[in-house]
């Protein structure tokens, strides 16, 4: 496969060592880092099929990870908001989707892989329905994703689900070129029963991928759950057994302290969704907390439908700033501590922290280059780089983005993809899926 | 001068009605709005020098209007973050501002025009020091503003200051063909004594100017005030008489309810700057409260080394969200009513909602055109406009930007302004700040 080169560019590295390389080059073969350092000392001379990228005037960093989202929630995106949660579901949200036909999802899916690619995320979580479809759309559109069908069980067909599911991992985990991985997704502990659960967790654990999981989205979850099974959400998951397992849990906004050491200790992620707990009004996580104890937290979007897009960028600014405001600390979480969530937390979240989430040789070519020449972003002599990605720029920023090796977007063009018919066909299935149809 | 016509556009007219025209068609002559209306319904063949701009697949709404910002500080962004605010202030902010020189502030000042421009902005209110040169920078960019020089009076200079302040208003009210206007601008209550306060509602008053002043930014604040004079920083500028004359208040997050009944009262108008209240860690300006209490709020960006950009768009965004979850209503604060805050009321605050605000005849053709045509902007016929602005966009969506009748930035080209120049001065003198130069 072919050879990339990105030449004098200033990267930033997010390995262990955080390193800043001002004339720095990245190179790649057949997807696979091989050099990264300063332009200067690149090892050899290059022969044959090289792709060279101009670096000069940019940005590289590992690209961003999307720790949770409902990626064809793209086709809901404006259509009910500024309405109370339970109106927002029950009247708005659940009867649209229950209108959605598997062709939605792969249009919904293929619109945010390309909403995400624009924005610099090189890598999703998503769970929800129709999976295969969604799995098709990352295929094509070159993007990287962890894939969960959403599971409830409290119609009785929980083992029928399951055992789709399953199948469903053995099919895709590995696939397009070991872009596509795998979960189970059990949608949540108010979803799911316990028994549910351990049987999600022994099947987990046989097929050997993580779990996906809502827990303690908000307030009225948890008293809820203390009415009906005296206990929180995290402990309900733990007696159900899951946490035996690599567990990615989204939300974790109301937390207690108890609830955080049990978190910890099972060595849960977490996947905070800033934009989407503060426009849903769930409250605020304790991911200052969180982290201090130990919880590898990633960020996420959540759905374009509470959100109301999947920009990365955005969403660790609003992390950087809810804390802060939130505590009363202009110190809690600092730039740095974002664009950790943001690239290798997120990797870790996912459980591929060993092919992405830094640029390290011998990782994949997971990489996106910002266009600093701007005057949002100047100063650049006087700056710190992480504070002007996650305080200052915008996911427009993003000029270049390269997954698995392969560039996606070249100078804000998609590569190999038409965008106009995707941005057609969702209107159209918007439009029928509002119109009730 | 010459005629303006916007074909074929989407029209957000933000007047009294709140339309939206589909096929909308906005018509200037000479600066001044004397068509707005279904495209198909334009009065007349029009001949001679027509500017004719396309607006299919765009959105056109009122330039937003940025009511309070400190545009020269984009020399010191991204310099010092994540820092306690008194360790931010005292050992970062002072020291390098004690630096600036009438040429920085010229520099900054453009930087800050074009940043503004390009994110949508076509009005600022801005406080700042060697305001003849930021002045200069407003008149060479074509944005529109209302300047004003930062006063305090505890070095005993407030006279002094004063008459230079008074001269400034004098020289630059209605300069560059109206697009200047001014205020008085003294700091904060904790930087002015009482009677230098009196003089200044007693000049503001004489000149017929506004008073753009900083009002209760923080709890420590407040306290201080209560132990030093015995009353809120509110009850301090009315015992001073400055609620007397038209007032614009920075910030107002401390406030009690007797303090927003003495605002709402007085007719004061405040500037809502939810990203630098939260990067500060300042705390939640009970922002839903005063509208409710019938006080005009307008949005602000604050200066770029506490937010750390200046987009318009971003701030309706962090209103609409941070209230949200602030008060744990999704209800809160929605899209339109931030839309209202950053375009006609904050018009309203600057005291300019005769001229700008709205797009309406009679009114300067201050006008944004927004580029639909994007994938986080899809699907587009089943949304709610105002929703899409604030919860999906971003400023990099504004593709054409008019000011005053004349077209400023032309699909994402700033026109008859050297960006790359400015970009460099800052750099260089952002530098040479730092460096204690």
């Amino acid at each position: 496969m072919s050879v990339l080169l990105i030449e004098d560019v200033t990267l930033m590295t997010m390995d262990r060592g955080g390193r800043i390389i001002p004339k720095g080059a990245v190179l790649a073969d057949s997807g696979e880092i091989t050099y990264v350092g300063p332009a200067a000392e690149l090892p050899q001379e290059l022969s044959g099929d090289v792709t060279r990228i101009a670096g000069r005037g940019r940005v590289a960093l590992p690209g961003l990870i999307n720790a949770h989202t409902h990626a064809a929630m793209t086709l809901f995106r404006g259509y009910a908001d500024d309405l109370p949660l339970q109106e927002w579901l029950e009247t708005k949200i659940f009867p649209i989707e229950a209108r959605l036909t598997a062709e939605d999802v792969y249009w919904g899916t293929l619109l945010a892989c390309i909403e995400m690619i624009r924005s610099g995320t090189t890598t999703f979580a998503d769970m929800y329905f129709f999976m295969d479809e969604a799995a098709r759309a990352v295929e094509e559109s070159g993007i990287r994703a962890s894939l969960s069908i959403g599971m409830g069980s409290l119609d009785g067909k929980g083992d029928e689900k399951l055992a789709r599911s399953a199948e469903f991992c053995e099919k895709w985990h590995g696939a397009a070129g070991g872009r596509i991985t795998t979960m189970l997704g059990p949608h949540a502990p108010y979803t799911c029963s316990r028994s549910f659960l351990s049987k999600v967790a022994q099947r987990a654990a046989d097929l050997g991928v993580g779990v996906h999981i809502h827990i303690s989205e908000t307030e009225r979850e948890v008293s809820d759950s203390r009415k009906q099974f005296r206990m929180s959400p995290v402990k309900f998951v733990e007696a159900g057994g899951i946490l035996q397992v690599p567990v990615l849990a989204a939300h974790c906004v109301a937390v207690s302290d108890e609830d955080i050491d049990i978190l910890a200790d099972y060595k849960v992620k977490v996947a905070h969704n800033p934009g989407s707990n503060m426009k849903l009004a769930s409250g605020v996580a304790p991911v200052p907390k969180m982290i201090e104890s130990g919880i590898k937290v990633g960020l996420g979007t959540d759905g374009a439908a509470s959100n109301n897009n999947l920009d990365m960028i955005e969403e660790m600014r609003l992390a950087a700033l809810l804390h802060k405001v939130s505590l009363r600390e202009s110190t809690a979480m600092p730039a740095r501590t974002c664009l950790e969530m943001a690239t290798i937390d997120g990797a870790i979240c996912l459980g591929l922290e060993d092919s992405i989430g830094s640029i390290e040789v011998g990782k994949r070519a997971d990489i996106i280059l910002m266009d600093f020449d701007a005057p949002h972003l100047s100063p650049t002599s006087t700056v710190d780089l992480s504070s002007h990605i996650v305080y200052s720029s915008c996911g427009a920023d993003v000029s270049t983005v390269i997954i698995d090796g392969r560039v996606v977007m070249d100078e804000r063009k998609i590569v190999g993809i038409d965008e106009e018919e995707i941005m057609l066909e969702v209107d159209k299935r918007a439009l029928r899926l509002v119109a009730g149809g």
